[in-house]
């Protein structure tokens, strides 16, 4: 290891714990904050986002690599990985001029509160205008970085290395075509999960059990914890992994399994490399390959049979008489409720890829020219209707559901579908290669899935993008096939008996 | 105001804001911090330090102070005060070399786990060499900002500004000789509270009186809250006060207590004007002063006749079963208990004195040269014995029990006992100043007594020294004889009746 490539690492942890603050901060904020204190946490972060932004963009991490590219040929694979993230986050970071990284942030914060007040209303002309400021600007950003040609590709890039809107349209036009049959066909099925069962589950009990079933799942409490906010989340890095959750007594589900959700993104983070934190080999793959961890313990493990032959006892030890009426297969069956609805965040599994596909659609007309800011409702009712057989009664439950375009996130939402195909994926292949996998379940072990996903997955960090790394862990491209497969396998024995 | 002067505020909020920060962390390390993940948070705070040492050491904040300082006659009484006050903290944070803060820093973290491991063992050898280190640097530091002839009242200025070594001899000399014969007198009483009326208190109920309690005091939730944590605390700034206490079901005054304690330190920081924060007009006045806050609203308000005629019957509420049979007087003499201990952290509020004489004794003593580390022992059981009529059995509870020498904390100690003097006089003035005020403590009403304490102590920031601002604010200079009287006064009722 030279000189150069230890100062870099340097250079890199030290921005990367400023990151760090300022994620323990945005905790805090969710989870702990008084309700007259956010003026003050707001100096703080914007204090910490100017160093960090300063730690960053330090102009010696650029001589550095430099430096260390026209070294090539006496580089390690490892360094080579480190050396190419580093370039790729150092120019991110430097070719936006400073003003346009304030203005993308003021208007973020304003088109919040636009966003907030015109759901609130489902006034959609009132948000309108911020939406097509923040379109400029994701071209004008696509613009400096060099993909002014592709912005939308570079919205996706951002998120998922190396993915472009072609090779997604490709993988969600055939899982589309999958899809829909199965959605329909289940939609078709007089069977029925038996609804309101879950009344009175006291908080401290669910807290109790969700607790024993995240930590058999392998989460290490021991450097992590997990709390109560508004929305789940999961933060941290390293050594200090935060998880939330919410709670309501008459979901217990809800906790349950948004929980185990940020277990999955938990287990992820807790299993990169601890000593090359701060490093590229010791960051995530992007946010798909992060989505198919949590999406691959909520649901392929989760919901799975194995998992209540192990659960369901302890389940209901902690709530026998809420439970008393409620057999084995309504359990199993509410777990894995399939029901067609509007908002994205209540969907379950089968349902969630078409609300991606939905915004992906339209993702891909706003960047090409195709659909003007203020047709937006309009489109988005008809897909609603076209592929969930539901037209919005108001704008609040259709274009206006989701904070994530107030933020100019575009190119985010494929990622969670991305996830559920990877996950799916993933699935196939551990237990071709581990058998016996679900006895293990059964017995409450989730030791060798999860050796197994750190081994291929996490201790990779940012080795691979996200669909090499698909390739190099599964042997195969990226197919929607085993999602099909995995989904009519679950689900079908339910609905279409 | 110049730009100059303006320039001066933004760089003190920025060191400022960077403090907060760093104080989150530390909060939150008490607080929640997983068990692994001790080393992380080190590195986070290594780094915020380093930050927040270079922003207020900053050559800007030089050069504008010897503008402003140049310019005397065009500035306002509250510039004044801020370049006076800046300059102070420029000077103390520039003139130590970087080298020199390194040093300390490090023999503070070895003479930490050194003194846990010598406390453990009472093995105070073990311990010696870092505190004769300690008490080198404790010279060389004074040498370094000019007070190289008078470093222990340096050690005490950095607490208490204007205060020395002969004023503090003067006052505790003073108290010393009234409070003698007071606790001799206690002592010898046969009288005594009843033992262990305590058992069972759960501690959600004693959660939700404290919480009652500390608001009703004034406490604003809406810029704080209460956590639990090893050993109570309060840290934060501005808006977002955090206090912490701990839960013991045997012992519901020890959290009661130690709560409020951390309410009058919260209410001070809540009560400096929040639109300075981060200049010295918005911060405290010094740790006399402080703990005047803490021990004025525990002690004086807290246990007196008038505080549990209001609160008594809410607690009984709380915990009917576990009061039924114990009468009010049981409860009022519980609260106001008198009895000799070794350790200062468990020490009733007259006995709490004397142990700060003897710590300020062979501080003194220690300086002097008069008194070799290794005689420290022998010297501490003589002085034990002497104010307090015992005598430690190991070091463990001697002159081991304290952790501040192992930072290096000189010249601490003194202020809790300056605290309670403060609290004392302030207490007489203010019942002078407002008639039936504790009429009003009966009613539950507490907002008259804050908001003198706002206007006369809050309000005041930084503008006085410790002595100063007891004269401004009693009219009179600090003395002993309003705690003596007020020491009498709540205790020979109940003892020397």
């Amino acid at each position: 290891m030279s000189d150069s490539y230890e100062r870099l690492i340097a250079k890199l942890k030290r921005a990367h714990t400023l990151g760090t603050v300022a994620g323990l901060l945005g905790w805090d904020e969710q989870v702990n904050l008084p309700a007259d204190s956010a003026d003050q946490r707001a100096e703080q972060l914007a204090l910490l986002s100017e160093l960090q932004h300063a730690a960053a963009s330090d102009a010696e991490i650029g001589e550095l690599l430099g430096k260390l590219e026209g070294g090539a040929n006496s580089r390690t694979a490892d360094e080579a990985v480190v050396v190419r993230a580093a370039r790729r986050d150092y120019d991110r970071v430097t070719k936006l001029p400073a003003e346009f990284v304030a203005e993308k942030a003021r208007l973020s914060s304003v088109a919040y509160h636009a966003w907030a007040g015109a759901k609130a209303k489902s006034d959609f002309a009132a948000y309108a205008p911020y939406l097509e400021k923040h379109l400029a600007l994701a071209k004008r950003e696509a613009a400096y970085l060099g993909w002014g040609d592709r912005p939308y590709d570079y919205a996706i890039d951002k998120h998922d290395p190396g993915m472009t809107a072609l090779k997604i349209t490709a993988l969600f036009t055939e899982l589309k075509a999958g899809l829909v049959p199965l959605v329909r066909a289940v939609a078709a099925s007089p069977i029925k999960a038996r609804p309101d069962i879950f009344k009175g589950f006291p908080v401290e009990a669910q807290r109790e059990f969700l607790r024993e079933a995240t930590e058999r799942l392998g989460f290490n409490y021991r450097r992590g914890r997990i709390d109560v906010s508004l929305h789940p989340f999961c933060e941290g890095a390293g050594a200090d992994i935060r998880m939330t959750t919410r709670f309501d007594a008459n979901n217990p589900l809800d906790s349950l399994f948004s929980s185990i959700h940020e277990t999955g993104h938990g287990l992820y983070e807790q299993g990169l490399p601890l000593g090359l934190q701060g490093t590229p080999l010791g960051q995530n793959a992007g946010m798909g390959v992060h989505e198919s961890q949590s999406r691959l313990w909520e649901n392929q493990v989760s919901r799975s049979r194995a998992f209540w032959t192990f659960f369901e006892p302890r389940f209901r030890e902690k709530f026998p008489a809420q439970l008393a009426a409620v057999s084995s297969d309504d359990l199993y069956f509410a777990v894995n409720e399939v029901a067609p609805t509007l908002i994205r965040v209540d969907s379950d599994e089968v349902h969630y890829n078409l609300h991606i596909l939905l915004r992906f659609e339209l993702e891909q007309r706003l960047f090409r020219g195709d659909l003007a800011v203020a047709d937006l409702p309009a489109a988005w009712n008809a897909l609603s209707q076209e592929l969930l057989g539901l037209t919005p009664v108001s704008d609040k439950t259709g274009v206006l559901q989701d904070v994530h375009w107030s933020s100019g996130a575009f190119g985010y939402f494929p990622s969670y579908c991305l996830g559920n195909m990877i996950a799916a994926q993933l699935w196939f292949t551990v237990f071709k290669t581990l058998p016996g996998l679900e006895a293990d379940f059964a017995r409450g072990d989730f030791s060798r899935l999860l050796s197994w996903l750190r081994k291929n997955i996490h201790e990779q960090g940012r080795r691979y993008d996200t669909l090499a790394l698909v390739e190099h862990v599964t042997g195969e491209e990226l197919m929607p096939k085993y999602l099909l497969r995995y989904l009519q396998e679950r689900y079908a024995p339910l609905y279409l008996k």
